[in-house]
């Protein structure tokens, strides 16, 4: 099918390709504030599909959703830094108010971990208090030079889920179900990302974190993203933030704590997990639109028909729009929801409708057919599974084909020139990670043989997943 | 029923009562920031809901959701001070980023009016591109001196929408059609809200609006909350954002645009609307908990009955919980679930169990009744109906004694000792409304002889609804 170049060719440049993209499927756009972004209402629908999918997954372990404040006072972020090494984030600070200098500035939250803390510790009696099991949808900021939407902007939505628990254990084995009841179920099954999973090395671990588990995708052009991170911190921000508990015997202890974040990258990912050269390739599971019936021409019958069809698909469940923008040539808007990536598009024409017909056709593949009108309305419901289902095994595909085990370094390096490298993590080691890190790859997780997440970075036979990284 | 007085009753100090309950409901606590507010989960999740029921409303009138920025150019906010008289939000000012002094500082914005006027004018072109429907849920910052949790806060949580159009009279039906089929309908059916609507006059209209259409809530102490607003902006903000379009006869010409918010406020609201010396007590319609079941004792059994019985008002659609805290007394429990307002309370103990029934216990009346065990899950549903209607003509008929028409401003001073006056706007006129300011009483809006939603200031007959305000 030959298509007007909209886009600059993944293949020629992908950056460019990326850009195009999120500009022609009017996904965002720049804000006036340097490193700030608009998104737009299909971007935004597709953040609020990622939202409610993720939310309800989040609360089906219990969690509970607040609404903290933006603003932190800066010695609660001078407190953090004291007791967790690393922590430095690029501040946004608050130094003027209603007009007058404040006595004390305020920075814009980078996050909210010492809020939950601050709070945890006055909400937090004893064990009955516990598990204690928050989480919250926010903007943060993140001061950053070189941004690129989605991607890394001064301000970002994402949420934060912040868990305190009575032991160790406890701890742990939440932040594991967080990684693969929330984020992996939803990636692979929603997002139709077909994530590695596992667990960070010390070095890439988050700062004052005793584990970080990460879904690691892989993009179109060979480079990893961080899609979330779940993370077990141990007692150091209970002890940053005196968040103790009286236990069953009436002892005092520090609570165990997790953390747990995913944001308007995943929009991101998304776009560089399934976007081919005709734009955005949306799963059914997660579009906004799952079916646009495109009106051929304005003959007479055609937009009733269409109606008829629509209002079919809708008693079915779907999420579907007609578009008879007859002002527009048929041509026009057919690129146009190819670039927005809605998975189906059913053609009603003069000419299939005397035939009892309409004209189907998947955006993955770009394949047609003729169906009948009476069992359109179930065979486009069907046809959304296959398209996820499809979406999902040629993203596995692509990683398949582009991670590669290997036994040296060099091989590595070869490797990551495309995709990722996977190899022994005893033969890699920290010296190793550091020698990559130098071209820029890094250790995007550890694995168990299998491909399961192990428990910590000293268990045995080890793989590590490497690669270059957005 | 004899109660513990946990809350400051409402007859000797209505303001200390609601703060009581805030906290002892769990709804919210101040922030470390002075003026910042941390909404806790049962505060949150009423919002959640209220976001929710709001949200397809404003979904289903055409409108998109977007995600602006926090940061708003220090000079777009000029540009509007300049073209919109009495425009001049307290702003909080970013003075420093990523350590470094800014070069252009920037403001947290109080509103997002003036980046969807930027924004527009650069994606609207032909009058096909209108109307264009937006609406944005965000944190916005007012520095505030004086605040109150819910009811006013430096930092809120609010949506607020933005369109334009292509003349005058969509724009105004379009600001008429969201404080009816958006604002007013979510009031009344939802929040059981028996708000009066109507428009501001010249003085209480929103700086630069041609009209501003509000629903005024009554409180329990007879004193006025504006809930919601709606605004017929006329060519102002097109004007100081150049945002213009070409018509189907190819001139240029300035949009007309409207915008409309809601915020958390409305916590405040439904609180003060239905509160008691209680606690809250919730409309089933926006209750986090419809039904909570609570197991008297823990004997045999009697676990298993309330289990039994919370899935089928689970499965029954309605939103449910099982307390079984049995390390704490019933009392204490019954106490809490009082607090928070949850409308129906099941116990479930021994006794009743021998005879196969529970106790249902109404919260908005107090009044028990013991039902069969087999029907129970029906008789709820059919009772949350009754109780949201209840709460309805309850404010209702709290409202209508304490509306009073009166003739003079003497009566009318009198009147808003307890609640509301109303009195024909050609015999208050402006020269009142001034005398009635000097007492703190205010026009909350005017209306027509039968209560409905007048044109503009000019029609003839108008009442004028006065009372003290939020």
């Amino acid at each position: 099918m030959a298509r007007a170049p909209v886009l600059t060719p993944q293949a020629e440049d992908f950056p460019r390709w990326y850009q195009d993209v999120v500009a022609k499927a009017e996904l965002a756009d720049n804000g006036p504030v340097r490193g700030t972004q608009m998104i737009r209402p299909w971007g935004y629908a597709i953040w609020e599909r990622m939202q409610s999918e993720l939310d309800r997954r989040i609360k089906s372990t219990g969690a509970q959703n607040v609404g903290f404040p933006l603003f932190i006072p800066m010695d609660f972020l001078a407190r953090e830094a004291e007791h967790v090494e690393g922590f430095s984030p690029e501040l946004a600070v608050v130094t003027h108010g209603g007009g007058k200098r404040l006595e004390e500035p305020v920075a814009i939250r980078p996050t909210s971990e010492t809020l939950f803390g601050h709070y945890m510790a006055k909400w937090i009696q004893g064990y009955r208090d516990l598990p204690m099991l928050l989480n919250q949808w926010c903007n943060v900021v993140r001061w950053e030079l070189r941004t690129r939407l989605f991607l890394r902007s001064s301000e970002f939505l994402w949420q934060e889920g912040h868990t305190a628990h009575a032991s160790r254990s406890e701890a742990s084995e939440f932040a594991l179900r967080i990684h693969r009841d929330v984020y992996a179920d939803f990636m692979i099954d929603v997002l139709a990302c077909p994530v590695q999973l596992g667990i960070k090395t010390e070095s890439e671990r988050f700062a004052g974190a005793m584990n970080s588990l990460t879904c690691e995708g892989m993009m179109r052009d060979g480079k990893a993203l961080q899609m979330a991170t779940s993370h077990e911190l141990g007692q150091n921000f209970a002890r940053a933030f005196d968040v103790t508990f009286t236990d069953a015997e009436g002892q005092v202890q520090d609570v165990w704590t997790t953390s747990w974040g995913s944001s308007t990258r995943m929009v991101g990912g998304l776009i560089m997990t399934h976007g081919d050269d005709a734009g955005l390739r949306l799963p059914p599971a997660i579009a906004p639109l799952q079916v646009v019936v495109l009106v051929v021409k304005d003959d007479p019958g055609v937009g009733e028909a269409a109606a008829v069809l629509e209002r079919r698909l809708h008693d079915s469940g779907l999420r579907v729009t007609v578009d008879d923008r007859y002002d527009l040539s048929f041509g026009r808007r057919s690129v146009d929801w190819e670039l927005k990536g809605v998975p189906v598009r059913v053609e009603v024409g003069p000419r299939d409708l005397a035939r009892d017909e309409v004209t189907v056709v998947r955006r993955d593949d770009g394949s047609k057919a003729a169906v009948g009108v009476p069992g359109a309305a179930a065979q486009v419901s069907e046809l959304l599974g296959t398209v996820q289902q499809a979406l999902l095994a040629e993203a596995t595909t692509f990683l398949d084909q582009h991670l590669v085990d290997v036994t040296t370094i060099e091989e590595a390096r070869e490797a990551c020139l495309t995709g990722f490298a996977r190899m022994p993590w005893t033969t890699l080691g920290s010296d190793g990670e550091r020698e990559l890190l130098a071209d820029a790859i890094s250790v995007r997780c550890l694995q168990t043989e299998d491909g399961d997440v192990p428990s910590d970075t000293d268990a045995p036979d080890l793989l590590a997943v490497v690669g270059r990284a957005y």
